[in-house]
């Protein structure tokens, strides 16, 4: 799929042609980008740009890093009145964003295989059940992704893994695209329903927990897809260590308690009520539930940061409150 | 579809045409009377029968009273040589099993209707938010259902509910049976996929949980369908009463834990990997994970008894625990 325009980037972050926060943030960077060379051409300013900035801002209500990424490019221009000048720098900024974004994934993933590391020193070579849920691999970030970091790291050194990959309802996340990444890294992997992984956990198939974030308080409650927070119950239930990735981009510094404050986007119940798959050679889509029943479609909940063991970020592991962040981001505090 | 040999109810249990803890017992009851009129046209004994027996019972290793209503069948013709005789007494015992089962799920209705009752008395006429996972509706018993059995009588009664279906993933129980059994009786209703209970209990958007239970233990626990202990710990977490109804023909009296215990059913990977639905008039099948990742599908999971709020029986509501079953079933004491 082209963006070649800022409309197109707005459609792809709100169609979820493009999704996962970093790669959101990054497509954001890339749309204001290319409304500077709109701007450029048809002669418009920066009240223009502000309108876009805030069209992209509204695309997803739970990412925040969309927010951090479009203020970055906003605030990179604000003071250039040279329309060419803007494209310029906007393109400057927007590459930037990307490969700082490469850089934090790789160190996330450095940091968090001593993790892995540590519980297979203690396996006598069988493998480390991970358990994920959603997508936080190279497909929602620029490239290694969040909670995949640390698995790719550990597959580069040999540790042997195998994860359990969650379906992740309603839009398949897990199962179309964290198990695709996966096979086509060769990680050994088993797709599950979301509903499986207590089981797993309780009986003793599953050795660490890592997801991404969509946000992260102060305090340390973590915004992710739905169902995070049944399968962080599990875990504490079963005294398994769960571990959130995030870039700091991810941190929403302004607010330190998660539940009821982050707004949950409520989407499309189509996206429950209809399943993409193949038929033969053909992609089809088919209707899973009648039209005689409403359906709902909340699409995030919240962890809270008492079901977190740590969070795994680009500085390095901290606990999951406001004494851990700001210990790792001291300029935070 | 029509089962006119023990044949045909051995392949209606094992492939899931019949599902449903009571309704898996009537069908192996009335199976085991089909085989009855077999034994009686080929001239064969107690042998065949009891192979019969055994063959059924081998369909599903998780629901007890399978075995139960088999059990029943086999011993009200064990001392029975007439062939005819048996085909008799096997017919009466089957159509007393389904009155029994009838009258039972009305039981529970009636005890588990208080519950809703009580907390309709505080909402002042706002409708009582109940959820529930999979389906323990009349489709799963003779008739009323278990977990939907209160639902119906609260309805009959003009207590206004609002039941939070659970889509109930792999094989949609949730979305494709209870929700079309609340359309036909017009319960209000939402479907919402596996992972969005833990967010909506969270935001006080859930007053009670009910479901049903393929097993109980005498010690309170509950073997029930894959995610029911997810459901559990969120209800626990927020303090939200969890109750599971039950016939006391599905209590297993011989053990006293589940977990580890019960045997949980891993069924075919096919199940995840294809999704069934309408494509406008013609019903499809399509593939939603590729050949490249291997896929595991467990079907239940055990939720232990101290997340259980309690227990609704046909003969009342008790503790999920030893004593609390006792004093409603003192001959089991």
């Amino acid at each position: 799929m082209d963006l070649a325009s800022w409309r197109d980037g707005e459609f792809a972050i709100k169609d979820m042609a493009v999704r996962g926060a970093p790669l959101i943030g990054a497509t954001a960077a890339w749309s204001l980008y290319l409304a500077t060379r709109e701007a450029a051409e048809k002669k418009a300013g920066h009240d223009f740009l502000q309108d876009v900035a805030s069209a992209l801002i509204a695309t997803r209500p739970t990412a925040v890093n969309l927010t951090w990424a479009v203020k970055r490019i906003v605030q990179s221009i604000a003071t250039i009145d040279d329309p060419e000048q803007r494209v310029t720098v906007a393109r400057q900024e927007a590459e930037t964003i990307c490969s700082e974004d490469i850089d934090i994934s790789r160190r996330i993933g450095e940091h968090g295989v001593a993790l892995i590391e540590k519980i297979s020193s203690q396996k006598s070579g069988a493998p480390v059940n991970i358990l994920t849920h959603c997508n936080a691999g190279w497909l929602a970030t620029v490239d290694w992704g969040t909670a995949t970091a640390p698995i790719y790291v550990a597959q580069e050194r040999g540790i042997p893994v195998h994860v359990w990959v969650d379906e992740t309802r309603p839009r398949n996340q897990g199962s179309q695209l964290t198990a695709w990444e996966f096979s086509e890294q060769g990680v050994p992997h088993s797709v599950i329903v979301d509903s499986a992984g207590g089981h797993l956990m309780q009986t003793g198939q599953v050795d660490l927990l890592i997801t991404g974030t969509d946000r992260t308080t102060r305090g340390g409650d973590v915004a992710n897809k739905i169902g995070t927070y049944l399968k962080a119950l599990a875990a504490h239930d079963n005294g398994i260590p769960f571990y959130v990735a995030l870039p700091s981009t991810t941190i929403d510094w302004d607010i330190h308690t998660g539940v009821g404050v982050i707004p949950i986007e409520e989407r499309d119940p189509d996206e429950v009520i209809f399943v993409q798959g193949h038929d033969g050679d053909t992609m089809r889509t088919v209707r899973t539930i009648t039209e005689a029943s409403p359906v709902r479609n909340f699409a995030f909940d919240v962890t809270p940061s008492r079901l977190v063991t740590g969070l795994i970020t680009e500085r390095g592991i901290c606990a999951a409150t406001e004494d851990g962040l700001t210990q790792l981001f001291p300029e935070r505090a």
